[in-house]
């Protein structure tokens, strides 16, 4: 049978998201699945920045993507016929799929969606995105109750869930996002208690008003000026978490590095990297962590649906236009 | 009676120090020690990288200094007279004497000096240089025996220490330091295994082919484009100390912030400061190991003697030119 796919036809090094950079192909696979395999139609696929990471083929903790590769990516997938007992036919799994409408799998990495929650919930609040959110601030960022967390990138889907888990555990959340509208949003939805708008405001003069006695967890998602400027504004004992450098892939050139680094020094405080991954085997029960938190309506999470498989390097770039709102996804299949 | 005693005249913000930051001036102090008092006779003066940070006044960890206070510093005294059971007359002590010759102390932060070693070793390998070296590599840079610890200005006081406690802790030592003579020095009397001449070699390229694992520990006494060529090349789970930033002294502007500190996420590593003050109530039992291996022979050190009270601040100054070999110190008096 024939399936659409997008191939990488460009590591975008360097540089911004460019059309070129995939190619959309027809390719045949097999018609039936072999023994152990199932065939699955993707429903949807889900979008994170680390995937431009992929693509330029710098992140050497994952295996290194070639020109003409499929797209690495999430997806949900429902299965059509399947020849092995770790999928059911019928039922909806998340895992990573590629940028496909169809594939063939073994079904390894694939989890069952949850029961009671959308099935997009696997891609964002469920998936790497909540994981990410969960593990960076819990096992790094340890927020105690009355202290202050400021997450930067806050309406994203990963700082949207920080902020959110930040106050579950008592700690007060300080939001940094780009426009009013996403600013608005952090305190009337996500529960945020403050939101700097760096579009508009100075963000160090306001993290000064905002947090008097300093800044005890950071949660950066972005780096360049605004990772400096949390720099300096952090607390005696603070851990500041790296999570993401959206910054890094806006522009061609590298920002800056924070040259504030060295209040780590004076403030006796430390700064952490993580791959998610790395704790994969607590992935079960931290799911069941974060569902119970949305059930209990104490975590929102929203979800920005495209449509169109023809979309998908598009839907990708939303990301780094500042476009999105909340977890970025595409509807590929009904 | 009278001493002199050298007065900070400006603060060295973001610049250079100059004769002109300080002042010599005679003044008058008690002739007989108060109750509870004693009058001391400094011997030595001891200098450190930190005290441009105090005399800029940034540095908030420590009390501010105002122009006109006697500049802040280390130093050895004999005790002349002595109305206190602290301090016994005759005997040396180390501690926070100021750049005077003489002065009347209630002994508040004074210990006495180490019967089996130089009275200087309590400005160097038993002072703040030593145990910034034992905290910063042991509490937070915690090498294990066959990982490799890089130490930039690995020809300083704490530099040099370092490398040799991480060689006693069975540890591979790499040096960085300014210079053919320091890096023979490094390698063939302060027991690293190896060392870069940053002023002749590539620094990346060298810590690629002297650590294919990576870098375990990264002990940054420097800063700039050095600590940014360190971050390059660490390994997987690799601590990397902050201890100074030695480069944001020696010119006027601040260098740039390392923008490699993103390694950390691709390293799942950890980037950390300290003052090494927190752990002072530790500073007795970790002298006594110091010692210990200064007596086995396993520990050396070397101390940079300049004479003169006259020459106080240009001794200063040495740090920050690379002109110092080993411990910076100054006789003052016989």
């Amino acid at each position: 049978m024939k399936t659409r796919q997008w191939l990488l036809a460009d590591h975008p090094r360097g540089r911004p998201l460019k059309d070129s950079d995939f190619t959309l192909v027809e390719t045949e696979i097999a018609d039936e699945p072999g023994p152990g395999q199932a065939l699955a139609k993707v429903l949807w696929l889900g979008f994170d920045p680390a995937q431009k990471g992929w693509a330029e083929n710098v992140a050497d903790y994952v295996a290194p993507m070639k020109i003409g590769d499929v797209m690495r990516g999430s997806g949900i997938v429902r299965i059509v016929k399947s020849n092995t007992p770790r999928l059911k036919e019928g039922q909806l799994y998340a895992g990573l799929t590629g940028w496909t409408e169809w594939l063939i799998t073994d079904g390894a990495g694939f989890e069952p969606v949850h029961p009671d929650l959308p099935p997009t919930a696997m891609l964002s609040v469920l998936g790497t995105t909540g994981l990410t959110a969960w593990c960076g601030l819990f096992k790094l960022g340890q927020p105690k109750p009355g202290d202050t967390v400021v997450v930067s990138g806050a309406a994203g889907a990963t700082g949207s869930t920080v902020g959110q888990l930040a106050k579950v555990a008592g700690a007060r959340a300080v939001g940094i996002a780009g426009g009013e509208e996403k600013c608005r949003w952090l305190v009337e939805e996500a529960g945020y208690d403050a939101a700097i708008d760096y579009k508009r405001e100075n963000v160090r003069g306001r993290l000064k008003e905002l947090c008097p006695r300093g800044i005890d967890v950071v949660f950066d998602n972005v780096g360049g000026s605004i990772l400096n400027d949390m720099l300096g504004e952090i607390a005696t004992g603070a851990r500041v978490v790296i999570c993401g450098g959206i910054s890094r892939y806006e522009t061609g050139t590298m920002p800056a590095g924070p040259e504030n680094y060295f209040n780590l020094v004076f403030r006796r405080a430390s700064m952490h990297g993580f791959i998610v991954l790395d704790w994969a085997a607590e992935f079960p029960a931290i799911r069941k962590r974060l569902a119970a938190l949305v059930n209990e309506g104490k975590l929102a999470f929203r979800i920005d649906e495209q449509h169109g498989f023809e979309n998908t390097p598009r839907t990708l770039m939303r990301l780094f236009t500042g476009e999105n709102r909340g977890k970025q996804v595409l509807k590929v299949a009904d």
